[in-house]
């Protein structure tokens, strides 16, 4: 589809509505951090009206987490190789190219901003959020080890990725060691 | 040795102001977040000179590793139980414990304070610190695990142990979900 027709299809305005919205969160997180800002200064940044943010995103902390899963779907979407192998290796390394680049630790700075420990409502709104984001990428996961299974191959629970792929390769970049693609592919290699 | 001995021992002083020193950043760490106060800051709360503070801890960042370090040597000691089954499922209960209570992700949020992106000094002061935090916690494991070695048994490797019961853990909690004892058993028992 080209630009025009892009931007005649209906749903259109929400779209760049959304986008302007985006990528306010994405300038005020760069530039202050979580838990700096408000709804209002998205909606001021973004040139939309608080009630819009609100209506569509409920709360603060739903947006965050939704720009969080966007961005994730962008830069380690879930790969479709043709083989297990094949969508663990390319997943793993696209995270963990993701996750040694420019604010490698978006998703554990965001985690940490949403896991308050109170029993306030903000705190709990964003203990939801943070849940409802992981439940969305353990979805995705699953689809691509269902579609392994489909195939015949045997494949891992989602949370054995987890504990066994992404996590050494989060808590290795959040203490300042280096991922080589060798290593890479034998957390890989070890759950297979 | 009771608390009258305690007081009189050579380096009485140094050891109540460095007491009074990691109160005050645990305070101020709990008060206003990593960042968000300076080495004054911390000099006036524990009624000592800046200087002092400069003088024995080189920087903030140097500081702020310090006290994490007492708290982890504190909360999750390496065990020392006569077998390395034994050593590896003591600490990583420990470590469950300590990082499912109040503020368990203090090392998390620590760790992503210090991970400046930045070129200058500070980053570069945090960023020493925490590989030296990092360091000082690996050496710790890796006489536990040469301890095991002397015994004749066979060890992992250091890197091992934070790879696939460390890392696992502490990524399950930052995204709110719950360490069982059964979990936390079976990821020792898996790398064993």
């Amino acid at each position: 589809m080209d630009e025009r027709q892009r931007t005649r299809r209906p749903g259109g305005r929400s779209a760049r509505v959304g986008a302007q919205v985006h990528q306010a969160v994405t300038a005020l997180i760069s530039e202050r951090g979580y838990g700096h800002f408000t709804v209002g200064e998205v909606a001021a940044r973004a040139g939309v009206a608080d009630s819009s943010i609100y209506r569509r995103w409920g709360s603060l902390e739903d947006l965050l987490s939704e720009v969080a899963l966007a961005r994730l779907n962008a830069q380690s979407p879930m790969p479709d190789t043709g083989s297990l192998s094949g969508d663990l290796h390319t997943y793993a390394a696209n995270v963990a190219r993701e996750i040694t680049g420019p604010d490698g630790l978006a998703l554990v700075r965001l985690a940490v901003a949403l896991t308050g420990t109170g029993t306030g409502q903000q705190d709990r709104l964003g203990r939801q959020a943070r849940d409802s984001l992981r439940d969305e990428r353990t979805r995705q996961l699953q689809s691509m080890l269902d579609r392994a299974v489909e195939r015949g191959e045997k494949a891992p629970a989602p949370l054995d990725v987890l504990d066994h792929v992404l996590a050494p390769m989060y808590i290795r970049v959040l203490f300042g060691m280096e991922l080589t693609p060798g290593y890479v592919d034998g957390l890989v290699d070890r759950l297979l």
